[in-house]
């Protein structure tokens, strides 16, 4: 260490940025640390930002404080962290050469430039707009910053709207629908593209879809907003791209976000191709002195190998922590990468995902994959039990785990936590079937549904099962397709409730007496189901026993079915 | 295939044996697969029975029916499975030469021989029974069978009972104790060794005594049973090894079980080193056509490499479905082993682990280890977040993970299987340290608490951070050392609660500027606390900089203090 005091620059000062300026305090008593930020407020918790705009607790301080109460306010910073926070300043430029930024204080218009020997940029992402005319006007909102909180607070506590319209069928867009429908406001969630939550595959989408529905909003798909309608100046409407016109009196537009590069790039550091800020696995960018954290930057997937974006926030503080090292002690912390793994409440569902969806996987250029679709509780049914419905895609040559997707009203957090650490370590089909997860009825049943998934996922690759999925088997359906649909669950099951898509009721237990009443054709396609398909592969066992050759398990059975049912 | 069908024989149908069965006729429709059962019932939910004989259900038969609602009787897997399955029924002999096995009919005392081709053993595991006097007594009991679930179930229902003593403090004996208590019992349970729950490190057993005691139940460790005293020829108290008496109606045994490995010990099958049957990751005994599977087996432990023994209902699953892989097609599955995995609930508490504790470890023979004990949310504040307590062991040199152990009112369930699996793919600090788990409010911190544990064990390793265990700590002020215990909370909160140690108060923020109320003896030991601990550790930091030479954080804070609280 020099004996001059090492003279550290933060720009940004909403997560990544003060966690790498508390890093680098922790490392270096004796550092002079400046954090730059435009905002009021510093170190926010903005995934916290729907929970106070639904009225999940009502103390906006809660948003900005420590867990010992304290506000993160610059004295705070200055008096617990020696770090000089300096609040409602904008940085301006940086000048690489003279190694300086300089900054101007917003509330006077005030310059000034201070020098720095290690900047780190963490100047986050701005919510994209649509080039839709009207995005100014009054009523029309975005959920980014503290401000964006506080007006759509406000519309709760003041009631003034009953109508709101979503923009955008993404994780926010969906934090927001369940908010303003917590407010009891009629909400809309509109969405350009065919399918909500692009992270997921569609039949789980629409799952999800039939969920929100079942609470209350409704869901446009396939739609854009082709603009923002006004009366009095306040927004009246939204007018989507097929010309229907929504009368709301809020729109949020949540439709993602671009990494804040202008004043990295400004300054000569290298734009990586998924358009954030380029950074190695120290957090450094193209220039060694700067690091860049946070929204602003681009990672790379430990799956693909692909530089990916990944604006999440506890990447952000995993991140600034690696920087807040390597600033004081260059090259000594890492940051390899993401799995991409993401979570979201909508209302009884949560959903989650990590690492690659079946689509992403084959973008991602994973031709020879296979995935597994199932359902089942969380806990046994004798604990209360909640439903779980799961898709999981591995590597067929290596058997390597690439993805798990997971939806319902059951534990999901655990599943998708679970997966996500096989991801990391690399774990095939093989590792999670037999893995040693902790089984107590409270908590799992006695088999976990992630290794009932992999269980699942192992009898497709050995060639004991062949899967469709619920699209598979309704195109089929559509299609006027010669197949014969097996359902095997009991009479009873079948009157309470059946899909009406011409199936057959033959219970599994009385399946080896009725073969005769199926096909006799043994290359006719027959698809067996039941409420979750365990059943349904049972009997696809006996089938294939009996001669049967192309025998095919409808994966997820019934709950599964994203689609309308008889009854 | 052969064209004569492959005769399976399995003893047992409890767990592993009817899992094993089910699998086999899913991988050969045409094998004969023989059930041999000695209890009235078939495939049981016995991890259950602690919360049937509690109350959290009514209905029996949910511990012996399908997700569907279908009792596994007999003629349940005659139909769905057809599988024979005989119960009351004996395994009396088994002849590897001639490759039968000989059975009774417990209801009319008939035998039968018959022949196998593969045959899967599944005979469990029996409770240990103490060797006091009187354990014969009405009013003993232990919970293994149905029909102890039965006569505990009774006592709560008759009200019959007011006192009970639970002789074990182990995952069963806690689960029977809750469950006593909900039945509104007074109930004291009693541990032969100093501590209760074996698999989890002194201090965190200590706090999970505390919140029981908190809850009425009394526990007395280092004390075992000497007797079951009777009145009437029932059950009046449980005498002590120090003389106590305690009197109660009832007393559950709940110390462990051993495994059944008779039958296959006088068939000369080997036993091994940890008393178990034998077995190759095939789940193959020493007779190639022999498999054995579930309580009656040892497993292999992936961490240290020994044979060990771990009972759990999970395993037994998974041991059986790799069985009934193999008596088809030999060779095909494998169960490659365990890392020891396990949790309980214990009322408000989830007391979970996963890999080796602290003293299990160096037990193994991992002489370099470190641990990282750490407090904090499961989720934040806002969201209502409740406490976790958590140990990480980690091998220093490698860092790889060893073992995790996670106590509290929180999401431990989460914590531990996502550490498990750490520990399967044997990921290192350093890949916890930035996993990529799934985030948002409602389910995680921005850093959830396992990467946090995994940070705090960086810190150790990387030499920031001397810790000391709250032990540790208790024991210098106990024997008066000459130490300086720095409090870093606010005056508020050390109003509100305090250890009274001898600790001096000094709000972290106000540490800087009064450095000259510490002892200026800079190699005399200073140990700092907050509540959690992490405003010790920044307060550290700023005395080792200042040069202070034996500064230590006591790991976890105040609320992982075991012993009693000044206020």
């Amino acid at each position: 260490m020099s004996s001059q005091p090492l003279r550290i620059v933060v720009i940004g000062g909403s997560a990544a940025g003060p966690k790498a300026a508390a890093k680098a305090r922790r490392m270096d008593e004796h550092a002079d640390i400046t954090l730059i930020q435009r905002e009021p407020d510093l170190s926010m918790a903005s995934c916290g930002f729907p929970y106070y705009v639904g009225g999940t607790f009502d103390d906006r301080n809660l948003l900005v404080c420590t867990p010992a109460g304290i506000v993160r306010d610059p004295g705070f910073y200055g008096k617990a962290k020696r770090i000089k926070a300096l609040v409602r300043t904008e940085a301006m430029r940086i000048d690489r050469r003279a190694k300086t930024v300089t900054y101007q204080d917003l509330s006077n218009e005030e310059r000034h430039t201070i020098p720095y020997d290690r900047l780190v940029i963490a100047t986050g992402a701005t919510p994209v707009c649509p080039s839709a005319p009207g995005f100014e006007l009054e009523g029309v909102l975005t959920l980014h910053s503290m401000a964006d909180a506080d007006a759509l607070r406000a519309v709760r506590d003041e009631k003034t709207a009953t109508k709101a319209v979503v923009v955008g069928g993404g994780l926010i867009g969906f934090e927001v629908c369940e908010a303003l429908r917590l407010a009891g406001i009629e909400t809309t969630v509109i969405e350009k593209t065919p399918q909500i939550l692009p992270f997921l595959d569609p039949d789980l989408a629409k799952l999800v879809e039939r969920h929100v529905r079942a609470h209350g909003p409704d869901i446009i798909v396939g739609n854009g907003v082709a603009e923002f309608l006004a009366e009095d100046g306040r927004l009246s409407a939204v007018k989507l791209d097929n010309g229907t016109e929504l009368p709301c009196q809020v729109a949020v537009v949540a439709v993602g976000v671009r990494p804040n590069v202008a004043l990295a790039q400004a300054a000569g550091i290298e734009i990586g191709p998924a358009g954030g800020i380029r950074v190695n696995e120290n957090m450094q960018t193209s220039d060694p002195d700067v690091y860049a954290v946070g929204d602003c930057v681009e990672c790379t997937s430990l799956i693909s190998g692909q530089q990916v974006r990944a604006p999440y926030g506890d990447l952000a503080n995993l991140q600034g922590r690696v920087a807040g090292q390597n600033v004081i002690r260059e090259g000594s912390a890492r940051f390899p990468g993401i799995t991409q793994t993401g979570i979201c409440k909508i209302f009884d569902y949560t959903v989650g995902f990590t690492g690659l969806s079946e689509r992403q996987a084959r973008e991602a250029g994973f031709a020879d994959i296979e995935t597994a679709t199932i359902s089942g509780l969380d806990i046994p049914v004798f604990m209360g039990g909640k439903l779980l419905i799961s898709k999981l895609v591995a590597e067929r040559e290596s058997g390597r785990i690439l993805g798990f997707q997971c939806i319902g009203p059951g534990d999901v957090s655990k599943r998708v936590a679970t997966v996500a650490m096989a991801i990391r370590g690399k774990l095939t089909v093989e590792d999670m079937v037999n893995a040693d997860l902790p089984y107590a009825p409270p908590y799992s049943l006695a088999l976990d549904h992630v290794i009932v998934s992999a269980q699942v996922m192992e009898n497709k690759l050995k060639g004991r099962m062949q899967g469709l999925s619920a699209s598979e088997v309704k195109r089929r359906v559509d299609s006027g397709a010669d197949c014969f649909i097996l359902d095997t669950r009991s009479p009873k099951e079948f009157e309470e409730t059946r899909l009406g898509i011409g199936e057959t009721l033959i219970p599994l237990g009385a399946l080896r007496d009725r073969l005769n009443e199926l096909p006799q054709d043994k290359d006719r396609e027959i698809i067996l189901f039941c409420k979750i398909s365990l059943r349904g592969y049972e009997g696809a066992a006996i089938l294939n026993a009996h001669g049967w050759r192309n025998v095919k398990v409808m994966e997820g059975g019934i709950v599964a079915w994203p689609f309308a049912k008889e009854k």
